[in-house]
């Protein structure tokens, strides 16, 4: 059996989608470098260009990961500019990607230790494009990492990451206003409110508003819903979303990332 | 070279789609317990909470896998609900996932051997949350499943699965009535006939209808059938498709799953 | 540590998509054949049956894989029919599919050594469908060639491949037509002009053309370019694509796959 300890798998995140080959090709890099690697897809289903889509989503996920896992996340509208390449250490896990934000969240939550501007072209791909540094420097440098050894090699420390919060729940004298973090494949809305959070302000019932609409009941499962009604849902990641028994709360609802609620504590 | 045995591959079946992070969050789970495993995709594709579009993928897929595979399939609408969470032993495989109907079909052509229903949490994560039961406790067990051992760690004997058979041919005067069990990417539309059990309904040639149009032609392979005209097709996994070459059968006919299509013997 | 030699990937080029289970079930046919395979998906995203955009996909990626990688390619219309099922040798690479002209850039790039008719049953699934050789003849045949050995033992020696070349830009007197050879997942609009060839042509300025809409700057980067302004830029694979940052060309532009720009140098 193949019962040796195995090195830490390398997850990718990125917004290249899977119709094409760019993230088929960043795993031949990988392999070329480390043919033992083990390589997980967290999501390529960031939207376009969306940094701060694809920092909620690593951020939401990282935890579930094995310690050591090396994730490589690449949404990166600016390829090629003067933003910078970085690797983080964190406490758990290493991040590898571009310095514009996206690895921020998932970073800060983990307990950043260094963070390395990867300038040793030694470790890149010998000929790096201007369009694709996932190939040419994300991939290839997230492998050489999977193989352990000092951090330090792929480039000097930087004291800072580029910082990308996500939005916070916005107090007004109307309510609190709430944002779309995420619609799921299931058409469930993610809002930026914590399970916790939501109990402190709905302890005595709420209503969340949006365009005339209304929503008032919470709900412990999918199941529990009754049909064809919105309710809020404590979903996996530890956030609030709306949810429609059996249907897609978005197209219900017609919300997309980015949209807000109003939530109006009973 | 890596030649010692290898662990049994798990497969994983789902309706998350590919775009979410659900599925990858699902395999950190498993290599945080099988730091080794080989993770399949044997589809995430199955349309959202048809539990039956599931069950028919699953079962006419199963067999092609090496024996020991760990299935661990999710189309779960009842999740948190009092819906049973169950790990099935057959004779050639591993079947893990909700007791809804999902697993009975392949599980039972593969030979029943035991039920279990997954009741031990030191085998689950240390937090089950209401809503995705695909990380907390099905990818846990199918994880630890696939490390060997006894599979009566992992809870209570069961004397029966719940039962989900897909739909049969349906006898009336007119003729025999068809379902639609799946379309594929191509736009084959797959029909619940075996191609033997076609062969002795149309050994004097045939006409299947629906709405009006009528097909009355089978050919044995996609190229063989002359253009823009749609024909029956023994697919690859034992039923009768209707294909158009080079073309979308479920386009042209409007036809999707669940539909019926009525043959009528020569 | 598993540190020790690892066999050569498999990496898998279809048409076939993900949401069907097909490419599920060749990965279980190679695992039955070769437990420890690394199998990287290159794409599913070629156009259905377009055996041409599959060549170029191929071609365009393959350099990136380690050597000794077996390609199992399959866009493969006409299945069942008596175009042959080929392994074709090169220096660094094995390739297997359908000999319709889909492998033939990728191995000629590569230098041909040597190409066998596959019509080794012993290699085959036992029961081989005539509607998908993807999982009854090319998987199991690139699990058994990842594993080693002599290649002549899955067939006979073939003198020649199908050949299918890419469209080269062609010269009018009002300028060098160029083809649309790809539409990636962000818009970008790939050409058939390496490059060179286009710093050649333009380089005293250039006007792109289609009708009406014309484009006359290049960037060197996607963060270059002027908001909203369709631009040429140098893509990865190292032809020209027309791109707009932040936006899709392809929607921009109305352009798809095949379709026609002109180009008149300034």
């Amino acid at each position: 059996m193949d019962e040796k300890p195995a090195r830490p798998p390398i997850a990718l995140l990125t917004d290249f989608g899977l119709d094409d080959p760019f993230v088929g090709v960043m795993k031949g890099v990988i392999l070329g470098i480390n043919p033992h690697a083990r390589i997980v897809d967290l999501s390529h289903g960031v939207r376009a260009q969306d940094v701060a889509h694809g920092a909620f989503l690593l951020a939401a996920c990282a935890a579930y990961f094995p310690k050591g896992t090396v994730f490589c996340a690449v949404v990166d509208p600016g390829v090629g500019s003067n933003r910078k390449p970085v690797l983080v250490q964190t406490r758990d896990f290493i991040l590898v990607g571009p310095d514009n934000g996206l690895l921020w969240q998932a970073a800060n939550d983990c307990g950043i230790k260094q963070v390395f501007h990867l300038n040793r072209q030694t470790y890149f791909l010998p000929d790096v494009s201007n369009t694709f540094h996932g190939r040419d420097i994300f991939s290839p440098v997230a492998a050489h990492a999977s193989l352990g050894g000092d951090l330090s090699r792929f480039g000097d420390p930087v004291s800072q990451l580029a910082v990308l919060a996500q939005p916070q729940p916005r107090k007004t004298d109307q309510g609190l206003v709430l944002t779309v973090l995420h619609v799921d494949t299931f058409g469930n809305i993610v809002l930026n409110i914590t399970a916790e959070a939501f109990r402190c302000h709905a302890s005595n019932g709420f209503c969340l508003t949006r365009d005339g609409r209304q929503i008032s009941r919470a709900c412990p499962t999918y199941a529990a819903a009754p049909e064809n009604t919105p309710v809020l849902v404590p979903a996996s990641h530890g956030y609030m979303e709306i949810a429609v028994k059996n249907g897609s709360a978005a197209q219900r609802l017609k919300a997309g990332r980015s949209d807000t609620f109003l939530l109006i504590p009973g």
